[in-house]
């Protein structure tokens, strides 16, 4: 089966919002046997959404529509869907008694614009929104399916795991679809596709490569989709493929779509190490690169935010003549920092960065992207890098917590 | 003028990947006064990328596609997008000698696939890649402009500030278009849709009124869109309209486009006073929310991110009793974190957090989303909220960010 997603919404088309709805649908309709294969960002205006929805029509079996379903007037979805559909809109007594509980039970009043969200065309199947008060819609036309649901990413995840995907299921074809990903680490993309170029040229007609570089990483994924063989049979074609692929590269792999900061949790936990931190400009970025990822409690120790050259001082006993002298934004500090964090956090490596994340508070000696990470080895010795990054302050935040952690995943392995 | 936006890449429509470059790609071009009339992702067979282009042409008159142009078998965009002009790929010289530049400088040598990228069809104009190997391609044929870009978010960008957007600027048309945003804090959406409707009801036809939900945030956005009125005039407009409507909904009102954080920090500027955090379960989280601001030097001072027991003992002087009598997650523990770290950080106010992220380590007793959040405040008291969140560890981890950030927010506005 073949679904399209079309979420409305001028806040895509203008970039106030990212569509992250529509890689969360992707990824879990998959796990279905269902193949996204198209994704389409309308505004809300009445003709957009008609031509979206007749031009999915002509691709897909599924159309998946997100968005315009909110109380007020610049949600029109409904309405538009009735009118496409020639229903009537009628009040859903179950929505009604629900939108009055929640309103009831923080104790606000109900006004029509909240009644009016109980109305719902009367040839759709009625989607229960356990998280809010828009209900979602389900239409069956021509054996085609339609599901509306709103753009709040938890009312509308909560409706495709209460309801939509076993309703979807049910539908099934036969089509097989799997998806796994290795990463690699520290092999250019062209090169990487060298190496393991007879294992691609001889791969069967229903799998396929796919190379997602980021950074010095290289996801690749092996996407099998077939009508004549299993799910089971594809996936361990998928694995075979795989092994030849690993032994083609040798040790730089890791499994599954991982980031660095699991990869080198990997590491730290085959090695039963710990590591820890000490940030200023990076502000908990790289913290939280790292406890994202679950189990991370047993690696990773904790950190000091060390933001004010006064916190410096007080939490990792940075010098303050130092300090004065050569400023935060400095090797030395850099290096002291790691240190005395290593030793305070009680860890095998300790990460540290200082620098100037902007977009203020750059000088000419001291430009902003001027960052310094330093990491402390389980030997007591402490590497520092001076780093000179361009682009956004989030840019620049984020390129310091992935070049910290690729520096203690070659320190890792340089060790073994 | 009107751009479509057209992704290529399996790695969109199976989740793999959400789609930031579209949002990056509809604010700035909104800039200029082209607006976006489409979004489509696309995987990268030839028939799909064919017919999203000839689809786009029927809508717009700028067409931006990102994605598919790497060095590998499954990038086929450029050789697609020759076809479809007419046009042979020839060597494209300036390209080939800064491959080569770049392959030499990191002590690589240069495969065919890296040599190929240096491969242009004959009709374009070459957008030079500062940032990697694959060159963009710029089109113009029938009255339509075409450009193509690597889907590596920095790539494009630099494409399009060093190159495209001078060029689409000089096209331009006549169409002003203007977008302001307020953010409404703790008023449901369909209460502020009721309270401002005499101003809703009576803007221009050429001013457009929406609403974007997030939490208990509601951001505003009118958005002006005339080829009659200038982009002053209709930001006059815009901003006589915003000043009723914040005559309508009293102070709950923030400038721009602003999240919880940035509130907060507004707030806090205008008292001089300072915050800092000690966190566990949303290990780094809060900090970065809050350290993602610019400017936020001015009032955060740091945090200690007590992650294991150990630390908390080590860092925040937890007593070791307590927390094996009533373990890390729990009132005692949390207030005793937030008061600790207050003093210590030397901070008017202090949020801790402790919980369990999950998606492992929940017991019956205390379940997976159980998270305690402190707050000390300025006289030295402490209010500790228990929370029970659902979901995910990482939205576990933002509502917990979310949630502690709202507390200051209303322990701010009730000490005024």
């Amino acid at each position: 089966m073949l679904a399209e997603i079309i979420t409305i919404g001028d806040e895509i088309l203008i970039g106030q919002t990212v569509d992250t709805n529509s890689a969360w649908l992707g990824e879990h309709l998959n796990t279905y046997g269902i193949e996204v294969i198209q994704i389409t960002s309308i505004n809300d205006k009445k003709e957009s959404i008609v031509a979206a929805i007749k031009s999915a029509e002509n691709r897909a079996d599924i159309i998946l529509i997100t968005g315009g379903l909110g109380p007020t007037k610049d949600d029109i979805t409904k309405k538009v869907l009735a009118d496409y559909f020639g229903a009537s809109l009628i009040m859903h007594e179950g929505t009604l008694q629900r939108i009055k509980h929640i309103f009831e039970s923080r104790g606000r009043s109900l006004i029509q614009a909240n009644i009016d969200q109980a109305l719902v065309p009367d040839s759709c199947e009625v989607i229960p929104n356990t998280k809010g008060t828009a209900p979602g819609m389900y239409f069956e036309k021509n054996g085609k399916i339609y599901v509306s649901m709103p753009g709040v990413p938890y009312e509308m995840k909560a409706m495709m795991e209460n309801v939509v995907f076993e309703k979807l299921n049910k539908q099934g074809d036969n089509y097989a679809i799997v998806h796994k990903t290795i990463t690699v680490v520290g092999v250019p993309e062209s090169h990487l596709a060298q190496i393991i170029e007879s294992v691609e040229d001889r791969l069967p007609s229903d799998i396929k490569l796919a190379y997602l570089p980021h950074l010095n990483l290289v996801r690749l994924r092996l996407s099998g989709k077939s009508i004549l063989r299993s799910e089971v049979e594809l996936m361990t074609d998928i694995d075979t493929n795989f092994e030849k692929i690993k032994e083609l590269i040798g040790n730089v792999w890791f499994k599954g779509d991982q980031g660095i900061a699991e990869i080198i949790g990997t590491m730290l936990k085959a090695n039963k190490q710990t590591i820890g931190t000490i940030e200023s400009c990076s502000g908990g970025f790289v913290a939280h690169s790292i406890t994202a990822n679950a189990g991370s409690s047993a690696y990773y120790k904790g950190s000091l935010l060390t933001y004010a050259y006064e916190t410096k001082v007080r939490l990792a006993d940075i010098n303050q003549d130092v300090l004065n002298n050569v400023g935060a934004v400095s090797e030395e500090v850099c290096e002291a920092m790691a240190k005395n964090a290593k030793q305070k956090l009680d860890v095998d490596y300790c990460i540290s960065t200082t620098g100037i994340a902007g977009p203020d508070g750059g000088t000419a000696d001291k430009p902003v992207g001027l960052v310094y990470i330093g990491l402390a080895k389980p030997d007591g010795s402490v590497e520092v890098k001076k780093c000179e990054f361009h682009g956004t302050r989030l840019q620049i935040i984020e390129r310091t917590a992935y070049t910290s952690l690729d520096m203690v995943r070659q320190a890792i392995d340089a060790a073994r």
